[in-house]
């Protein structure tokens, strides 16, 4: 497997563009994405699990009902959900594809992300969707800018593998990074590939994926209404389509994992106003599922994620966070080390503290990527969960996000 | 039924007494509370849920098996939780308390609050309970004042209320302010009462009354590992003793409510680094404990805080919180509005937006005391839930709060 550049744009046959439209006030940011292929796609999507929908998820899961889709296209800057009329403007959304690619709409997956409640008209949309088809190509990153809402870097990838003696290519988009939790699928991100791959045996590496990856990844505990990941596969690789688990359809399931894995340390990584991606790795717990539980309620304690924003060695918040995750853990068999490129260091043997020194434990800890190591010595499941820091950013962000 | 002054001190036979001991580095600060009864007391305890608990719970627990208690000490600065020597420390606290005032160490109630994982030593209380002892007062301020950790304001409360004919006092000291999340008990709490009521009845009513009160308190999510309310009942006020369920008990349950969410509200306005006090009140709901749920997530939600900190009328993430609560609710059907001394305003109408003036929302979020009001319109279940913005403050104290 190797990672190459091109984004979205690297698998064959696949074409993407960014504009502003007028959605967002600023000029300079780009607020309308597009994704087409050259022929249709089969297609898998997972969506967030609030009962608050965003009218987009609705129209997009009736789209791709049949298993297949085209294009995708995206808003930034208003979330069209608590909206009366919101079903009505996504659908017009489509249609405005449809119109400028020859597309059919009901080929087109369709998502927005950003403020909710607010009215989204279809006029700035309608006036630039001439511009913005006329202006496919390569550009991922383009596209990539134009999802963004609070994102400080956009976020792409893409790898090459061979699938069956073929040439295959991922790529992918996503953007984060704030109302992030998981719970099923989590942020928006759309991938793309001209592997050759049913419907079916895509959603079933789709939802397997997604369990291990965005699943794990909290920002800030608030699951959004807006969240969800696509997956549009082509087929113009020429591989034997993948139809049935096996060898072919492990190679694939890597790739996507690799992809994945890359965008949910990104969009941790860049959660509103994070300093340090946390990446939490428990290992020797009784089942694969306590090892995620206890993963994710540390990644997500406010108090940890605090201390860790002030390189603040206090472990004391990780043994509380575990106790109070609700899943099975002996306490007194917990160890508990710090992990980043300055260093390792045990703070924690058997549920207790051990002497270490305060120095050592800044330096490490004032490093931007921190590996908390969790032992629960109690079996072999094992789980990583992605997040970050809290920070007076965050708060900043936060406290006035609407103007 | 009349608030009235004095604390843990307004019931006849109760005295206590807070100091410096030394924990604490700084000398202004008390670190070491002690209550103590004339009389042996009917006790009743909940403790935090967290599966890593602090050593003091170990030992109450013991202490209070039988149903009777006559004293509680408590140090601040330290939590003696994590610690290998950690029961040993607690019954140590309690023997001291017996020596210096002849109240069996079996009867002591202790408990523990401040950071976790650092050795205690009962140095420093061994040097100083003979003050505390000797000093032993109508000073439920000091003890209050002792028990505080990053909080800024002591708090207490007292009521007199009649039951039986006779006149009956209930008091109470509490802390908060970090590390506080909804899970059965939170925080420390100590209530006394001159009531005669069995420990059985009395046991009854505190399970009862922290359902609703302390159970819905949520500063940062995070449950404690050194939670505790413990009410002290010494039968001084010459009541016939409440044995049952009926109209003495439910006078006395009145009684204890009003304490707990007087200081539940404390708690809350009180949270690191709060400007305001959210009350979330939730009605129409389907069941109790779907408003329960409903309000809990609305409070809890980091976003919500923030923009409450912000006073930005951001209903969408009201909404959201709903959404991701994990509660049977028709989102369709939610009305929300916010109000406070400045007024009241509807924002939210059948799941949709309704037109508001911005400048109206400023002016009424911008007060200390918001109230959010939802109406699910699905049933006649509510409940209340309590909480406090997200700011820059929260981040400082817990970004060092070691050092």
């Amino acid at each position: 497997m190797k990672k190459i550049d091109g984004g979205v744009c690297a698998p064959q046959g696949f074409k993407a563009n960014g504009v502003h439209c007028g959605i967002r006030k600023n000029r300079t940011k780009r607020d309308l994405a597009l994704i087409v292929s050259d022929v249709r796609c089969a297609a898998a999507c997972v969506y967030t699990q609030n009962l608050v929908k965003g009218a987009p998820i609705l129209v997009t899961k009736k789209h791709v009902a049949d298993g297949y889709a085209q294009a995708i296209v995206c808003n930034s800057g208003n979330a069209n959900t608590c909206n009366a009329d919101g079903e009505e403007i996504a659908e017009g959304m489509c249609g405005l594809v449809a119109a400028h690619t020859g597309i059919a709409a009901q080929d087109v997956v369709v998502a927005s992300t950003g403020v909710i409640g607010r009215p989204l008209s279809l006029e700035p949309m309608a006036e630039h969707m001439g511009e913005l088809a006329a202006g496919l190509g390569k550009h991922s990153t383009e596209a990539a800018q134009a999802i963004m809402t609070t994102d400080t870097v956009e976020k792409q990838i893409a790898y090459t593998f061979t699938l069956g003696g073929k040439t295959c290519t991922i790529g992918a988009i996503g953007k984060g990074v704030g109302m992030i939790n998981p719970n099923m699928a989590t942020m928006l991100v759309f991938v793309t590939t001209d592997v050759a791959i049913s419907p079916a045996m895509l959603q079933k590496a789709l939802s397997a994926d997604v369990k291990d990856t965005f699943n794990m990844v909290s920002v800030d505990g608030d699951t959004s209404t807006n969240d969800m990941v696509c997956v549009l596969a082509n087929g113009l690789a020429g591989n034997e389509p993948v139809v049935q688990a096996g060898k072919d359809y492990s190679t694939f399931r890597r790739a996507l994992y690799a992809v994945m894995e890359h965008l949910c340390r990104c969009i941790a990584k860049d959660g509103e106003g994070a300093t340090k991606l946390l990446e939490c790795k428990v290992s020797g717990a009784k089942s694969k599922n306590i090892a995620k539980t206890v993963a994710k309620s540390v990644i997500k304690s406010s108090l940890f994620k605090a201390a860790m924003f002030g390189a603040d060695a206090n472990w004391g918040r990780v043994l509380c966070a575990i106790g109070y995750a609700g899943a099975d853990v002996d306490v007194k068999k917990v160890d508990v080390s710090f992990r980043s490129r300055a260093g390792a260091l045990e703070v924690c043997k058997g549920g207790s503290g051990v002497p270490f020194s305060e120095e050592e434990a800044k330096r490490i800890l004032s490093e931007d990527e921190i590996v908390i190591l969790i032992s629960l010595n109690s079996g072999s499941g094992k789980a990583t969960a992605w997040g970050c820091d809290l920070t007076y950013e965050y708060v900043r962000i936060n406290g006035d996000y609407r103007t």
